[in-house]
């Protein structure tokens, strides 16, 4: 959180809106205003265009579009707007717990505990039945057995190591990542993408590996490299 | 554009990726990579947590996420999945033409040839079909006639008054903004949602306005308050 913001200013926003207003919108629009914190909520990844670390909230656009983008690199057919709306909200309880690394042990023992809490929270801020659609959608994501949802983890998975990739591995250096580790961390791409896993283990090996000879039996097998429907 | 960004890096970034994956997916990494630089264009609105602009990328996901919460208030039944998709690529000609503010008029006259440029361009790096769908996305939100467009646009200007109310009408006394040219310019959102409407009325008369008695004719009118589906 950074030290001078605007967050007083939003203090009881509800007394602030007409008193005219339903209070299902009431609560809408405080839901609104409660998930522009996500703004602040930084993760360890460079965004390409700045010295800066990304925020939550426009890696969750970045998710959303690349679900857009990729949907035909699925291992099997799913419904694209189903993963966009996992996309626009799987981030949503790092609001109140965080972010946590993939990489960090300790913060991954803590997170699924921290994150039940910050789920009842915040989606209980919205009115009932959206509460319990929006709970499901982030649900769904975290239990990774849905198509939609192990598709909507490969690409959750793809964009940092992107990011890592064409900033000179700068987080995994910070972070002493060895190839190994990124390895197991993403191989679960291959569940969503075969397509995708293909790609994130080439471009691991090649930023954190030492150069191989052909053949040798640490090389990615060749398939998923032709466009899936 | 910071000073000190990671752009060098990705220079040529379809030379760096696995030569035998597919033309195709090369596009789609590279236009993955390309966006990025939305995270990079500010906005004149502020983000409530915080004492910073908000950038287009983050604004983006806010849209798309308040789609999410409220269809139910739209004028006339529409498919949110794709006002969703609108609010994802709505900004993305930012990334050459940048941010025009709304009160802006030179800016505004210019506008439209700088975003067709911006979207030739920027589309352009999509594989064909992608190209023209996404572009489609792009025009429908600007020509505002659809349903769908009209509420993705009430949305859009939904947001920035939030991020104005609540934060003591930061950007419009930064820019002079009067109740006139806030009411002008917002009223389009009636077309989108009346429901809304009402509420950025309300709320521009509130902050922007001086105190008035009950029953004035400047008195914004009551309906809309109760939910639309």
């Amino acid at each position: 959180m950074a030290p001078s913001d605007n967050s007083e200013t939003r203090m009881n926003a509800s007394d602030r809106l007409p008193s005219d207003l339903t209070d299902r919108l009431k609560r809408q629009i405080e839901f609104i205003l409660e998930v522009d914190r996500l703004k602040e909520v930084y993760r360890q990844s460079y965004v390409l265009p700045a010295d800066r670390r990304e925020n939550s909230a426009e890696h969750s656009w970045h998710l959303a579009i690349t679900a857009l983008l990729l949907p035909e690199h699925a291992n099997h057919p799913i419904d694209t707007s189903h993963v966009i709306r996992m996309a626009l909200v799987h981030d949503l309880v790092e609001i109140d717990a965080g972010d946590t690394f993939i990489y960090d042990p300790v913060g991954n023992l803590e997170k699924a505990a921290k994150e039940e809490k910050a789920a009842d929270r915040i989606f209980g801020l919205l009115p009932p039945d959206q509460r319990d659609e929006w709970r499901a959608l982030w649900q769904e994501f975290e239990r990774r057995e849905t198509a939609e949802a192990k598709f909507a983890n490969a690409l959750d998975r793809l964009l940092p190591v992107l990011h890592n990739y064409f900033t000179n591995g700068r987080s995994w250096k910070e972070h002493g990542i060895t190839r190994e580790q990124a390895l197991m961390k993403n191989a679960v791409i291959g569940e969503g993408s075969e397509t995708i896993w293909y790609l994130v283990e080439t471009l691991i090996r090649d930023a954190l590996g030492t150069p191989r000879s052909p053949g040798s039996p640490a090389t990615p097998a060749a398939p998923g490299t032709e466009v899936k429907r």
